[in-house]
């Protein structure tokens, strides 16, 4: 792995609008997600918006995994940021992309702080 | 804007070390560049490593503001995702390039859900 850690932004769309607008649903889909892969959830912070919309976070050992939806949209703007190796970040979009059903997912792939690590290495 | 949201991955080198290692230093750091722009905190998750490092998140009602520091490098790995336009995500990446001291930070600015906003405008 080049740089400190991979941060994946995932543009998921054409999912199923009535699970992005379910906290209850989104809240167990990035938690069963983190477990899967292995991730270590340190904290979370999961929130509605009137009159749709839902915001979740999750902090982990090795960094977050965050995602904000628009059901009108059916489209959901996730990130995973994956620090060390104990997972694979593209394992954990894998399952996300699953959960939410979407039907045109897109995935960037940034390396953070690649040049500290090329300085450093 | 184009697109639901501007997402800035923000690549801060050559910060001061000590301010990275300081749970409350940061978390006050994010706290006064939300208020400062006038986002909306609705949760927080802080974290101290061993032996050394910081993760930050703000739920914040216009997405996140999130940081994971790597004191021993000098190096933060900060994200700002706004979504609307209650404030300007490039002022509140200012303010924390300011605050954490950072002498070569790089900003990635992504937009968010445009190919959604195109399809429906």
């Amino acid at each position: 792995m080049d740089g400190l850690g991979i941060h994946l932004l995932l543009e998921l769309k054409e999912c199923n609008p009535k699970l992005l607008n379910d906290i209850d649903f989104i809240r167990k889909a990035l938690s069963d997600t983190a477990q899967t892969v292995g991730a270590t959830v340190m904290g979370e912070s999961f929130h509605r918006f009137s009159p749709q919309g839902v915001t979740g976070i999750l902090a982990i050992s090795e960094s977050h995994i965050s995602i904000h939806t628009w059901p009108e949209f059916g489209y959901a703007a996730a990130d995973i940021f994956a620090c060390g190796t104990t997972f694979h970040p593209r394992e954990a979009a894998a399952l996300l992309v699953e959960k939410l059903e979407s039907q045109d997912p897109e995935i960037i792939e940034v390396s953070r702080g690649a040049t500290i690590k090329t300085a450093t290495s």
